[in-house]
């Protein structure tokens, strides 16, 4: 359709938009992950659209999404970045992975190592040099990222051998000039960029326009995703209540105002759920909340459906992302103290605020702690989608016994037909993190991810792992299960038990107020420790109220970094065991953790954990000699509520498979 | 004797020493803790002293340690030193416990803190205003520091409840000049303070001479204690294949020489062995360790006897320590890079050191960790010194067993009874630390110390706790253990049955090359919790070799801060329960870090523990019904090892009695 044809559909429809707006509108949906409802984005366009309407617009967005992209060669975008350099009067530059934001998922516009490396992993750094370059990648990366990136262009480095900064160290030239583009790091990453800089006899230039963006001549626009209002059935507190809450803790602490740069928190704050970057519904955004408990909200207004108005009422003010600038200039100008994170603020927005009359205190968010201790709306919500997303489970570990036999399924059958029985509960929203689904020897990558070329069958004598989870407008959830497919092998059973008895030692341990996860880690490792095996990753992480898959403040790991337990905590339980090129197991349970009481004669008040996901462990799979009373017991006690929780939610036949799947050891 | 008559004495015996040298010498022996032998300072002045001389330099010691102290009374100290302060023109002043080296124990010159506030616990710091002061002190001091200061003139504050950076950020004045001496700082902690003072609006102001000394008019000269050196058949390793390898090391990393700011890494490189503070045979000095392996030892030569020349060789140059300014001004003009750790060195070294032509570079002192990882020499040393303290601290139980049933022992009774078993031990130097004897209620003050007003007597029904160790030439010793005098309630045997099995839990532990003693502390604490319990101090500490009966690297406690457990390493075992005015039990074992293996089909090189003490533990405490098969073993297996061991070196008494209270459970 050509533009005056369009302008004038849009003026009959009575839409107050011009053609090229409506342009910009949709190139920047298209921007945005795709939504269960591929219509959803017209909302934005005009409430109602009509049909004939939706026909335009549907092929308007065809058009935008099968446009071309860039088929410009690695080395050439190096070159090109290179030449930016140079006219940036900069000897080097880093490409972070992050966003402006610090999030785990960034937008497709922010996607810029990927864009110029190739290295598609969701953690990683690239060091461009005149004429050297790095890609910085964890123990999870390596091999991913050699397989991915240009090896002469890019050396990779896992920075459990080198780190970024000892690489800098030895390869920046004396008194040349490192440029950081300062939007894309934190504070605390930008100084300790900025120290290794100054030891190595270099200076650490922050940038004014990032030279990349200025050669990514395909780089997508910023996502508009509709914004919609998080129901308080399900968040259990309003925003104004929120707002004044945070506010009274900024206020007491002596700041006037706090600026809020995790999309999560201002999602959180604002009991508001976007959908700008995948698996997780956020909108990109900023917000200044002050001490009165009004809140300055910096967001792209079209993605603001018309309910929002009354759902954010005056306690909001929304201002253009270009005015995020001017508003901490004036910040800095008009209060005396300003709290912000250097752990996850972007350092332009702490140099934007340096030097004014404000001083700025360094804390950590004040939305974390609040957000990760669910309230009991939250929690009855997260207990109601994990019923949901047990039954989901449940039937898919029926399905995949049935059909699994003769090795005609594939990973990435599993994982669509798991889906498939997802989207079938009620208030699904899509998966909170991509499905692992891993047989065999694919089971031992712990972020393994299936597509075209490495999917495989479920062959029988093979184990299959499934990590995968979903998000629910009242919940996230995050499970793991592994199965045998045939008769499994006897050292597969001992590692299984062994991950078995660590998952119960978490499950069921007891510990006093004030204790860090990381004292609890230990208890999940103890069983494989004693026959010489471990497992690389930490044992729980938090998790959202249909929010992140991963939150902090608390996790369960090796390090004692973290918050204390607190009840109302979400927290995953995962040991695991991996064998290189053979297996891997898992077994995944979300808790929460409760109050236990204090025990007669006793002094502390005791914290434990109840369990938030119901679906069957594999029995096979247990070796019920290594197992003592107590671990046994809490087996059995297990797979009994399991049974009596989702039979009343399951069909005849997948009842029937459960109650023999769950029969006591 | 008059100055003429002594003049001519030394003269007669040879001596190549006025009366006035004499003196002074005689005041810096005074001013260092008193050894085993009182007369060992006589050798400073010659090696063989006639009787003649022995007796006029006995009469000069006795005149110097019986003149009157001072006795100004705390206000009228504290008034001197803000006199001071104006002069000096600094409106405040920082007041540490630490001295030059930052050493747990310090001279007597350097007890500040305790001339000004009357405090005498082991951690603190006073900061004086001009209007008000404070003295800052952790949980296990707020009691003794609130008997001991006039809270008229200091508020005493608990660290947990306000640091010490906060109290000053609220009460420094805006444009205040806070006053602090850098050698009584780390680099680290200097550089706190100077951040908390900015924050607050003030300024940080090195002093050139500390005002206290200057009020301090009865303060102690430095100590002078003699200095031998540390055997080669204990040490394993030669002081020259020492400094090759530290230098090595610090050659490596790029650096052309460390600075070596702590007594025991002094100690511990050069062999040598002191007498300056309390408990650990250390020498107050400082040392510049080269690349090329060579060392410039500042020291009080005065301190060494005739011997330490061939001992030291080429290898090492000693320096008068007032020439230690020049030297580090000299180092950085004429060196290219530096390392200091900034957690130990004091910060007026890295003062002196910086704006010069080399580099600073921050790591841990190199001695740190091969000091703690001990060779087989220092292991079969401490072996041999733990079996003479198992001797001693055996038939210390046994006396107190039959001594103690009528209440007639007091704590100081049975503190002396066990010093004087242990000095019939060879090797035996003296105590390690201060024993903690504590009878009923005073066991629950985890760092009890007796004295006259406090004694009483170990009464039945009463549990009675004894933490104590010496220092053998061969070896380092801690260990405590919990008895019942007449018979105990069944909470005290549930509780005491619980710390036992903390105890064993740590003792049996698997766990892989890597972990970090923090990962293991948990282990000791489940039974406890279990029953809503705990202990708030840490579960263990590194012990040196004839060194610090506390040293790090590592450590097993909450934090997982410190470094992985490597064998050779000795830690201390220690889990307790405390309840407040009525009992304490804590089981103290020591133990050395060995390598087990690996297990068939597993994957992980594992590490364990192998105790080093051995001591009956007391089995009327046992409920072994609270125990399984595997802690039974354990305890039944530990006591067949002790009764073996030290039956041979006891008399018929003690080995008749050690077989009854060794018997199986």
């Amino acid at each position: 359709m050509d533009q005056p044809t369009l302008t004038k559909l849009l003026k009959a429809e009575g839409i107050a938009m011009s053609a090229t707006e409506l342009h910009t509108l949709a190139q920047g949906a298209a921007a945005a992950p795709p939504s269960l409802n591929p219509d959803r984005w017209m909302n934005l366009v005009t409430p109602a659209p009509t049909l004939r309407l939706k026909t335009v617009l549907r092929d308007l967005m065809q058009g935008i999404t099968s446009a071309s992209t860039s088929s410009e060669s690695a080395v050439s975008r190096l070159i090109a970045l290179r030449k930016a350099l140079v006219d940036a009067n900069i000897d080097g530059f880093i490409v972070p992975r992050a966003d402006e934001h610090q999030g785990e998922y960034v937008p497709s516009c922010a996607q810029r190592l990927s864009w110029l490396t190739g290295f598609t992993g969701s953690a990683g750094t690239a060091a461009v040099l005149d004429d050297r370059a790095a890609l910085f990648v964890d123990g999870r990366y390596t091999l991913q990222a050699e397989m991915e990136v240009d090896q002469e262009l890019y050396q990779v480095v896992s920075i459990a051998d080198t780190s970024m900064d000892d690489w800098l160290a030895d390869e920046l030239p004396d008194g040349s000039r490192l440029g950081y583009d300062p939007r894309l790091h934190s504070r605390n990453q930008a100084q300790r960029l900025r120290k290794t800089c100054e030891s190595a006899g270099s200076s650490l230039i922050a940038v004014d326009r990032n030279p990349l963006d200025s050669v990514w001549t395909t780089q997508p626009p910023p996502p508009i995703s509709p914004v919609a209002a998080h129901d308080e059935r399900f968040a259990g507190q309003g925003l104004r209540e929120k707002c004044l809450q945070i506010a009274s803790r900024i206020s007491e602490s002596g700041s006037e105002a706090t600026v809020l740069t995790m999309t999560d928190s201002i999602a959180w704050l604002l009991n508001l759920r976007g959908g700008d970057v995948e698996f997780t519904p956020l909108a990109m955004a900023f917000a200044i909340l002050h001490r009165d408990s009004s809140v300055d909200l910096f967001i792209d207004a079209r993605k603001l459906g018309p309910d929002l108005g009354s759902h954010l009422g005056s306690q909001v003010a929304i201002h253009a992302p270009e005015h995020f600038g001017a508003a901490l200039n004036r910040l800095k100008n008009e209060t005396k103290q300003i709290q912000i994170d250097p752990a996850t603020a972007n350092d332009w927005i702490c140099r934007q605020l340096a030097e004014g009359k404000a001083k700025l205190i360094e804390a950590t968010d004040p939305c974390v702690l609040p957000k990760a201790i669910k309230n009991s709306a939250e929690l009855d919500g997260t207990r109601a989608a994990h019923l949901r997303d047990g039954v989901a489970l449940t039937r898919f570990l029926h399905w995949i016994n049935n059909a699994s036999e003769n090795g005609q399924i594939t990973e990435i059958d599993a994982a669509d037909q798991l889906e498939t029985f997802r989207r079938q509960g009620k208030n699904f929203q899509g998966l909170s993190f991509p499905t692992i689904s891993g047989a065999g020897n694919h089971g031992a990558i712990v972020h393994y991810r299936v597509d075209a070329a490495s999917n495989r069958p479920l062959l029988p004598g093979e184990l299959y792992l499934v990590d995968s989870g979903a998000q629910y407008l009242d919940g996230t959830t995050d499970v793991t299960r592994t199965i045998a497919v045939g008769t499994p092998s006897e050292e597969m059973r001992d590692r299984f038990t062994r991950v078995l008895k660590g998952h119960i030692a978490i499950a069921t341990a007891l510990f006093p107020v004030g204790t860090v996860g990381g004292q609890l880690d230990t208890l999940a490792r103890q069983a494989l420790w004693n026959a010489g095996l471990d497992y690389e990753h930490g044992t729980g992480h938090g998790v959202g109220s249909f929010l992140n898959v991963h939150e902090g403040p608390h996790r369960i790991s090796k390090s004692l970094a973290g918050a204390p337990l607190k009840p109302g905590m979400i927290v995953s339980n995962e040991p695991g065991y991996y064998k290189t090129d053979a297996y891997g197991i898992r077994i995944e349970n979300l808790v929460t953790v409760v109050e236990r009481g204090r025990p007669e004669s006793g002094e502390r008040d005791l914290l434990g954990f109840d369990t938030l996901t119901w679906a069957p462990i594999d029995r096979c799979l247990v070796q019920k000699s290594l197992l003592n009373d107590k671990e046994s017991n809490w087996l059995n006690r297990y797979h009994t509520k399991v049974r009596e929780t989702l039979t009343p939610l399951l069909d005849n036949d997948a009842a029937a498979w459960l109650k023999s799947v769950t029969a006591s050891i």
